[in-house]
C-alpha cells in the first residue's frame, strides 16, 4: 500500500491543420483535463500555406493516454487535424537502404549501437552482397541482397515494398543508396523515406557532385537530408550542413570532406524523425529543433 | 458600412512561474476567448529549476488586448507568474554605453536606422567625450560624455541612472563599455542589461583576452553577450559564437576577427531582446529561437 | 653615428606561372641575395591546370626592393611569370559602386574608417542620387550619381570606366550594385573587380534568391563574392559563408540575416585582395589564407 | 626499353629552426639540385618565438631522395634544423588507448579501414577487457588490456610504453582513455600523444565539463584535441571545434552533441599529425592546413 501515483510517462504529440483560433486551447485542455503536465512544446503557422503545425513533450499519467486519445479523435475531427501520439523514446523501426559507400550505413548502426539513435533496425537492404560489407557487424539484423538491373526494377522494388512491410518499418532511411526510386515507390513512402543527397541542394544536382564543385571552385561544399519524392532532388529538406574547403582540396579530398558532412547530415535528420520533430509542410518541413 | 473587421494586431506575450500542470491550457484560452488566433508559440520546462516558460505571438482584435490582459491577470496571480504583453514589432528604448572602442556602437547604431533592429536609441552614454567618435551619426540622439574616475564613480554611476529613468529607456547595452559596474547599479539595470564581453565564456576572463588566446595557442576566439550581474563574468549568457583562427594570426589579428564576432553576437542578444526572446532562469537564460 | 643598420621593410610578393621544377629555388635565392628574410609563404601548383602559385611576405633592407624587381624581371621571363611585388600594409587605392541597398558600402566605409581594411576608397558610384543615403558620411570620398536605363548604358559604363582610370583605382567594388556589368566592361575589369552575389552560388541565381530560398524550403542560406565576368553568376568564386535558418524565418528575415552574410564575406573578399592572397587560376581562385 | 623515366614519388618535408636568412633558398635548392618539384609548400616564421617552420610537398626521382637527404644532413646542421622527409602517404603507426567510452575508438577504427585516415592501428590499449567492446571489430589488432588502480600505476604505465616501443608505434592517441598520464609517460611521449579533451579549453576543465556547461548555460560546447603534458589540460592545441546548444538541451543531450565533436576533432587532429602538418612551436603548434 502506498501513497504515491503511479509515475507519469513522456509522450510527444505532434499535429498539423489549416490554421484557425482555438487549437492550441483545444489541445491543451485536453491534455490538461487528462492530467497531463506539458514539458515543452513549439507551435508554428505558415502564413504561405495556411497550416498550423504544433508539437508538445506532455507527460501523462497511466490512464491518461486513453483520454487524450479520446479528446483528440473529437478535436481532431473538428480541425481537420492529422495528429500522432507516442511514447517519448520509443525506438522507431526503421528499414536501411545502401549501395557500395557504407559510411553513412556504418554511422547509423554505431549510432544505434550506443543508444544515440533511437532506432530500431529491422532490415539492411542492398543492391551488394554481404561480402561488401566486410568490416559491418549487422548484428541479428537481416541482410537483404537485391540486386537491381535495367531489367528487374520493378520486382526489385516490389521486393523492398514487401520487406517495408512485412518488417512493420515505420520509415526507411536511403544511406546512400545510390539507386533513383520509382514514382510510385516514392509515392508509397512519401514522408517516411529519408535521403542523404551529397550536396548541398539546390546547388550541385545529378552526378559526382563533389567532382563538379571542384571544378566550379566553390569554397564550401555540403549535404542535404531530404524526403524522397519522385523527382529526387526536390523533396522536402530536412537537414543541411556544410564545411570550409580550399584550392588545394582535390576531389578526392572533398568526397573525404564530404562523407563527414554527409554522415553528421543524414544522423541528424534521422533524429528529428525518431523524436516526432519533423512535419510536413507542402514542398517544406517544419522541424521543430531542441 | 463595410463586413470587413476592424484588423487583428500582432502581440508578443511572454511568461515564466513555477511548473505545473494547466499553465498551457490557461493561457491559450484566455487569448481564444479574446479572440486571439496563436501565429507561433514555444514552452519549455526547466527541470532543473522547476519554472515553467512560454512565449506566444498571436494577433488580437481591436478590443483582445485588453480582455486578454484581464484575464492575465487573474491567472497570472493563481499561478504567480511574471508576463509581459506587448504589440510586437514595437521598438524598445534603449539606453547605449560605449567607450573608446567604437565598433559595436556603430554597428546597433547602423541596424537601428535600417530598421533591422527595433531599437530606439534614446541616449548615448560614454567616458569619452563627442569628439572621440568622429565618423559617427548620432542624428537626434542625445550624446552624454560622463566620465570615470576613481574619487566619481558614484556620482557617474548616479547620473548614468538618472538618464536611464528621465530617458525612459527599457534596457541599456554595455556596447564596449570598458566600466565595470557597481553591484549597486548592476542590481538596478538586473535583466535589463546586456554586455558583451570580449572571450568565449568562460574561457578568458579579465584583461586582453585576446593576448591570452594567442598566448595559450587555440584555435577558434569568440565573443558572448550576457545580462549584466554584479560579477562581471558570470552574467547570465544570452549568445555566442566563434571563429577560426590559426597560428599564423597575431594578437592585432585576433582582435580584428574579435571585432566581427563581437558585432554580431551582441547585435543578435540585442535583437532577441527586443523580441522578447529571452527569460531569465535563475544563473542561465531561455532563448526561444526563431 | 650609429652600428644599427636601416630598417627592414615588410613586401608581399605573389607570382603564377606554368608549373615546372626551379621556381621556389629561383624565387628565394632572388629574395636570400638581396638581403631578404622570408616570414611567410605558400605554394601551391594546380595539377588540373598545371600552373603554380606562390605568395610570400619577407622584409627587404632598403636597396632590397630594387635588386629584387631586378632579379624577378630576370626570373620572371624565363619562368613566363605574373608576378606583383608590393609594401606590405600598402591601403589600395578602391572605387565603390553601389545601389538603393547600403549595407555593404556602409559596413566596407566603417572598416576603412577604422583601418580594419586597408583601402583608400577613390569614389562612390551610384546609380541613385547622393541623398539616397541620409545616414552614410563619405567624408572627402566623392560621390558620383551616374543614373543608368535602357537608354544610356553605354555611356554610363564609359563613365565608371573613366572614373576608375582618372580615380587611379586599383579595383573595384559592386557592393551590392543593381547593374549588370556589359561584357565590355568586365572584360576591362578582369581580376580587378569583386561583386557580392547575395545567394550562396551556384545555389540560387538570378533575381530575389532569399524568395527563392524560401519557397524551397533550405535550411542554410549564404552569399558568395566573386570575380565579375561576363556571365554575372559564373565568375571565380573568391568566398562564400551560410547562416542556418528555419521553416519560421520569413523571406524578409532571410533578407536580414543575409545582409550579415553579405557584409562578412564581402568584407572579407576585399580584405584577402588588399592582401594580395587571391591569385586567379582559370575560372577559379587560389586564396591563401592567414 | 622505354622512353619514359620512372616515375617520380611524393615526400613530405617538414622542418623546424632558429628563424634567420636564407632557409628557404637553402632547402629549395637543394630539392631543386636532387631533381625535386615542389607541389605545395607553406612557410611561417613566429615572431614571439623566433622560430621558422616549413612544410613542403615535393616530387623527387627515384635518386633523389638520398641526395636530398645528405644535403639536408649539411643544411639541417648548419641551420640547427630539425627535420622530417617521408614518403607521402605512408602509413603511421599508431598505438590507440581507450577506456569505457568507445566513440572515438569506433570512429578511428572505422577511418581506419576505409582508408580515410593514413594510420596503421598497431594495437589497442584499454583499462577495460575486451568484453566491454562488443560491437567492435579489432580485426587482426592486438588487444591489450592493462587494468590499472591506485597500486599498479607504474608498472601499468610501463606496459603501456613497453607496448609503444615493442610495436614500432609513431605516435599514440588517447581515444578517451580516462587515465592521467604520469609526468614522466609524458615525457616520454611528449610531441607524439594525442589527447581529446571533451571541452573547449580553456573553458571547463576538470570533470564532467559538459555537467559544467550545462550548470552555466553556454551557448555553444566544444572539444580539444591536444598533445599530452604533464599539465593534462594545457598541452599544446592543435584542433578545436564546437556545436550550438540551447537551454533545451539536457546534460545528456551535451554529451550526445559532445561524442560528435570529440570524433570530428580528433580524426582531425590524427589526420594533421599523419599528413606532417603540425609542428610544436613551445606551448602552441603551427598547424599547416590544407
Amino acid at each position: 500500500m502506498t501513497d504515491h501515483p503511479p509515475p507519469a510517462a513522456g509522450f510527444v504529440l505532434t499535429l498539423a491543420c489549416a490554421d484557425r483560433p482555438g487549437i492550441v486551447a483545444g489541445v491543451s485542455r485536453a491534455l490538461a483535463e487528462a492530467g497531463g503536465d506539458i514539458r515543452g512544446a513549439q507551435q508554428f503557422g505558415d502564413e504561405d500555406t495556411g497550416r498550423f503545425f504544433m508539437r508538445v513533450v506532455a507527460t501523462l499519467p497511466p490512464d491518461g493516454e486513453a483520454a487524450v486519445r479520446a479528446a483528440l479523435g473529437t478535436l481532431g475531427a473538428e480541425f481537420g487535424m492529422r495528429w500522432r501520439l507516442s511514447a517519448r523514446g520509443t525506438p522507431r523501426r526503421v528499414l536501411l537502404l545502401a549501395s557500395r559507400f557504407d559510411h553513412c550505413l556504418a554511422d547509423l548502426l554505431y549510432r544505434w549501437r550506443t543508444g544515440e539513435l533511437r532506432i530500431e533496425p529491422v532490415g539492411v537492404v542492398s543492391n551488394h552482397p554481404r561480402g561488401s560489407y566486410p568490416a559491418l557487424d549487422f548484428g541479428s539484423v537481416p541482410f537483404h541482397h537485391l540486386p537491381v538491373g535495367a531489367d528487374n526494377r520493378a520486382e526489385q522494388e516490389a521486393a523492398v515494398w514487401r520487406l517495408f512491410q512485412d518488417s512493420g518499418a515505420e520509415f526507411a532511411v536511403l544511406a546512400r543508396y545510390m539507386q533513383v526510386l520509382s514514382d510510385d515507390l516514392s509515392a508509397k513512402l512519401a514522408g517516411r523515406c529519408i535521403n542523404i543527397h551529397h550536396s548541398f541542394l539546390p546547388g550541385f544536382k545529378g552526378a559526382r557532385p563533389y567532382h563538379q564543385a571542384h571544378a566550379r571552385g566553390v569554397k564550401l561544399i555540403g549535404a542535404t537530408a531530404h524526403f524522397v519524392t519522385a523527382d529526387l532532388d526536390e523533396g522536402p529538406i530536412i537537414e543541411q550542413d556544410v564545411e570550409r574547403i580550399s584550392h588545394a582540396d582535390s576531389p578526392a579530398d572533398l568526397i573525404r570532406k564530404g562523407r563527414d558532412i554527409e554522415r553528421r547530415v543524414l544522423a541528424q535528420a534521422v533524429r528529428m524523425f525518431c523524436e516526432d520533430r519533423i512535419l510536413l509542410d507542402g514542398v517544406r518541413t517544419v522541424v521543430f529543433g531542441d
